[in-house]
């Protein structure tokens, strides 16, 4: 009975959610079946968990009867994890029911409901905030009760508050704090059903954020494939679909770019088996019901394709790529991803520091991705100088393909003695390159990650330019000196920027030089080893990390192949290794001990109990269980040190989960320990 | 041995093009298949045509006198059409081969082929000048001596030019005189590969506008999914796939999103038979062979399904929706799509005039398509009026939806006295509403397709900020007076605007006014059914048309349900009817009169010639082949006039084909005549 997330991109997990009748690989769609009569084997279609109606068996007495006897699982003919939901979609259709809270939870129980259902009151969006407050309240006390005469079913608890934000994180904070097996978000199918996206949006987030990282979330009622990677970007788990079938009754196909009428297809809309055995015209002519059935399988070879691809980008993370396409798909789904911006600073504390794919900019929305964000804060850790250069883009890593530009530059500014005072400007420059989307990217971290591994179009659009002037505006603040390649003011329309070249009281003295051709052989960039090696520990770990790392003398060893920097030593000891793919260093023993005694607690660390400690000392992974304090900071994927109670250094290894989720998560693997033994 | 268009949108098309093997529809994937050797039967995955090439088969001996006494349909057991390439692509690999010209297109007609290809130089792209220019020089010399030794076979004429577009240019123009039956696009492979699909768009449009549109056109090596919607944008019609087998052999699944490796996957990427039947590690415990296989398949069932997807999205009118969807894949593709906006001119030519579904706002990249940029033009046609009043955006239609808005600034402005002269500005005030996409839309013509039929996000990127403020400012130029909400100053950032309230020099006074809460009742807005009629039949078919179809008295008849116009009568002579879907006039008889009366030759007309004459009186639809002139600046789906060579009256109806097509075109229907007997 417990929930372990195996892979993160933005707030979206995958997962594996554990019940008495088996695991659930999340992200999940659970069709939902009619406990009276059931049409299709979900099974066939990768169906691992279903939801059916408590309610609806309670209520009608012959399937009451046989449900009593022979338990839901073979009443509905489903081995697998059964979920049950509890009449509150009656009652807020027909505003009342014949049951209450304590009869159905104990009906659930008796019946052998995998995840059961109390009666929470599914509030409409847009109501009066009185009537919003009142039947939160009973959802809020009818909650409590459930979890006090519930006995070893796994429950669900809803969120509801209807579409005040604040009653929904009320709501969130206060049931989240009983300890429910899961999550559902309620009341959201009229946001979806009138395209509402935005608020849809506004309601998740606010219920996310302050529900447990630890137990997995349903969005309910949400089964169209269409919202599903937005969904499961903002930490939804589960989706439930009638919508399979109810599409299917009025032969409308769901597609994750929208839904389409049979009698408006020439052509049959996806590569699934019945679209692919089947023309539009072969269906028309079927008699309704094979067609419908025809229309179902379609609609749930779609979603559980479409789960499936969420599933991969999460592994791949390249969810926020999936998510941005899809959004393109109604423009007011758009505009739900343009208000998802807002929720940059939440999401960007669950998103991994480190992922396996590039990151692909879509357009304007891509500019709110943590990524950047995280990039934009975390220059602030690299001690400024006193002079700042800014370069134009050029191919990727930029230190490698920027020598002709900086070297005409070197050549007539500095050798050319065009500056007032060259040499000086020369011995405190900082080099940063000027880019789309990540603003400002200082030459010494240029091939951390994202850095180098990102693309975006050369055709600029105006937020983008907006977005990098204001973002370069803010750095060049840190300067007393800048030069500013006019590529760049042309490239982002810097007009109205002061050029000013010899006011001595302004704070910065912008000097704007123009590029023309030299023929003269390019004088190389050549950031010094030293100075990258220290910039990067910084960004990773902090201000002040290059310096307790490498305070000396020390050997930089690097890639005979590719002259990349691999292996730092002072004398024969291996200080950290940084490593190909992201340039991101990963401590060896003495690293993490000269990182540990020069950041202050809890910076950087992870605190495991008394049990643990021997264990980790042997080098094994770190269980959440085990933990008792971390640096609420840490990101999934980043190097982090193992520590006891006593702040002794005991291990160092890669974060699995952020520091949230750290702290609240009881199962699974907080710490993939690297070394033990220190 | 002809192609006839069926739908289209954009410059692309959904066409029927007929071969001596039967009738292929476009656009078509032509998966390549090697004559030695078939893995897969393509026929099962929706495969109409195959390509395979003649140079293999002339080379080796034992394939040639096969292929020669059985003929390349039974050799390579395919019934449909066949197209053969004719060893260009060796010749681009190794620089030289052992056929010339004349003997590799005989023995293209002597093995049966449907369609043969005459031995073009593929010119790869970013070569010297001279080069490219010396090589096409050789390509249009065969050109012209395939065209000339050829006896019955359909004919390839391959366009190359390198990356020059002026060459590319003139290659077409010079093949598209010679009368070949298909125009392969060649040498693109290399652009493909390396994700240059700038350039891409650059050598197609450059190609394509200056090939004949009554001809299919090949986009050859065009194989990945991820490009087709945008090729059939642009005007492509034909693809051919070798990358099916051979991203199988390298264990790559081909996806409209890009490509994936096994090794990288977790779950199987769509929801095919093989994908829906089969994990990933199924298949990578299988032996190569096998799985080569089931990975072609998959690569060839979304293939297919994307072909089908797309000429969906044409007969749906939905096409640059797809397409900048499908752009999003990859920032490169994103920088292509954001190239084609300079080519907008071209493709407004072709782009069908209303469709059968709204325009979807996707982003900054949406601003460069044809409905805005003809809607920016159009307006042009109603005659301008003194003042201008501007108001902010409402739920569509706006003039339903602006009572409370315009009613503010009524009470406020006109009923209060608070304009200097607020009677006069009254009496000739043009009202129209500013919002994305379209900047301005006049009230009179807010129901005509698609300035009510389309959906943008609210949260406003500012490309379309600064689109609409520019757009603004020049519709402004033709009025004295300018009266503008606050709201549009504030959603559009007009910070910058002189805000002029009394300046009487200025030749823009603008007015801004701001909105408050009334609590009275609203006055309606009442725009007169006059003006509205005028304006809309002005927009539609040009200057003057609104005075020419209602120069006196008319009878408004509207619908009893809507309210709507429906019937415009003058006496009880019906001159047109506005249809409900699109406020768009279909003409009676005494309208069409009355407009080919008033509107100067070639004005919204199609010229027949005398054979055609009779059957367009009967009412008949206009092949294209009777047409000896039109108005050039016709486009599909437009209410057109059907004179004959006299310029009489004959009939009248509704374009499929526009202008250049309509000219072009030798086969299929030009015009679906309405009426005739006039």
């Amino acid at each position: 009975m417990n929930f372990e997330i195996k892979h993160k991109d933005a707030m979206g997990r995958t997962g594996i959610l554990t019940t008495p009748h088996g695991m659930i690989k999340t992200p999940a769609l659970m069709p939902v079946i009619h406990p009276g009569k059931q049409t299709l084997d979900v099974k066939k279609f990768g169906a691992e968990v279903v939801i059916t109606n408590a309610y609806i068996m309670y209520k009608n007495d012959d399937l009451r009867a046989k449900v009593l006897e022979e338990g839901v699982h073979k009443l509905i003919n489903f081995p697998g994890p059964i979920v049950t939901d509890s009449g509150s979609f009656q009652l807020s259709l027909y505003g009342d029911i014949d049951v209450n809270n304590k009869e159905i939870i104990e009906f659930q129980e008796l019946i052998g409901t995998d995840i059961g259902t109390s009666l929470d009151i599914p509030t409409p969006p847009f109501v009066k905030r009185e009537r919003a407050e009142k039947e939160l309240e009973i959802t809020i006390e009818r909650a409590k009760e459930a979890f006090e005469i519930n006995g070893d079913m796994m429950m669900n608890s809803v969120v509801q508050g209807s579409t005040f934000h604040d009653l929904r994180s009320k709501c969130a904070e206060a049931i989240g704090a009983m300890g429910f097996d899961v999550y559902p978000i309620g009341a959201v199918v009229p946001l979806m059903e009138s395209y509402r996206y935005t608020e849809l949006v506004d309601v998740v987030m606010a219920s996310v954020k302050n529900l447990p990282d630890s137990q997995p979330r349903h969005l309910m009622g949400a089964g169209h494939p269409m919202v599903f990677a937005l969904a499961v970007a903002m930490g939804c788990d589960l989706f439930d679909s009638a919508a399979y079938i109810l599409y299917a009754h009025d032969d409308r196909f769901m597609m994750p770019n929208g839904t389409f009428k049979l009698t408006n297809l020439v052509e049959m809309p996806c590569s699934c088996p019945v679209c692919s055995t089947h023309t539009p015209k072969d269906l028309r002519a079927m008699n309704k019901n094979d067609r419908m059935i025809l229309i179902a399988q379609h609609n749930l070879n779609i979603s559980f394709a479409e789960i499936r691809k969420i599933r991969q980008s999460i592994v791949d993370g390249s969810l926020m790529e999936l998510v941005e396409q899809r959004c393109r798909v109604h423009p007011y789904l758009l505009d739900a991803l343009r208000n998802l911006k807002k929720y940059t600073a939440i999401i960007e504390e669950y998103d991994p520091a480190s992922k396996n794919s590039a990151f692909f900019y879509s357009g304007p929305e891509s500019l709110g991705r943590s990524e950047i964000q995280r990039h934009l804060s975390r220059i602030n850790r690299i001690p400024p100088k006193r002079n700042l250069l800014l370069l134009p883009r050029s191919r990727k890593p930029y230190s490698k393909n920027l020598h002709d530009e900086f070297g005409k530059f070197y050549l007539k500014h500095v050798k050319g003695d065009s500056l007032s005072d060259p040499q000086d400007l020369w011995d405190d420059l900082q080099l940063a390159v000027v880019d789309v989307p990540f603003a400002v990217i200082p030459l010494e971290i240029d091939e951390v990650y994202p850095l180098a591994q990102n693309e975006a179009p050369i055709i600029t659009d105006e937020d983008a330019k907006k977005f990098v002037r204001e973002e370069m505006e803010k750095y060049m603040e840190r300067f007393d000196n800048v030069i500013i390649s006019a590529k760049i003011l042309d490239r982002f329309n810097m007009y109205t920027i002061e050029l000013d070249s010899g006011n001595e009281t302004s704070k910065h003295p912008i000097r704007v030089y123009s590029l023309e051709e030299y023929e003269l052989d390019a004088v190389k960039i050549d950031i010094e080893d030293r100075e990258k090696i220290n910039s990067i520990a910084d960004y990773q770990f902090g201000m002040g990390a290059g310096k307790a790392l490498f305070p000396g003398d020390v050997k930089i060893v690097k890639s005979r192949k590719t002259g990349k920097i691999r292996h730092i030593y002072e004398g024969e000891t291996l200080i950290a290794t940084l490593r190909a793919t992201d340039s991101v260093f990963v401590l060896d023993r003495e690293g993490a001990r000269r990182l540990h005694s020069n950041m202050e607690y809890p910076k950087n660390r992870v605190v495991v109990n008394t049990d643990a400690d021997p264990f980790a000392r042997e080098g094994k992974s770190i269980f959440a269980k085990f933990v008792i304090d971390c640096d609420i900071n840490i990101r999934s994927n980043e190097e982090v040190l193992i520590v006891n109670e006593k702040d002794e250094l005991i291990a160092f290894g890669k974060s699995i989960l952020c520091g949230h989720e750290i702290m609240d998560f009881n199962t699974g693997q907080a710490v993939k320990t690297r070394k033990g033994g220190i």
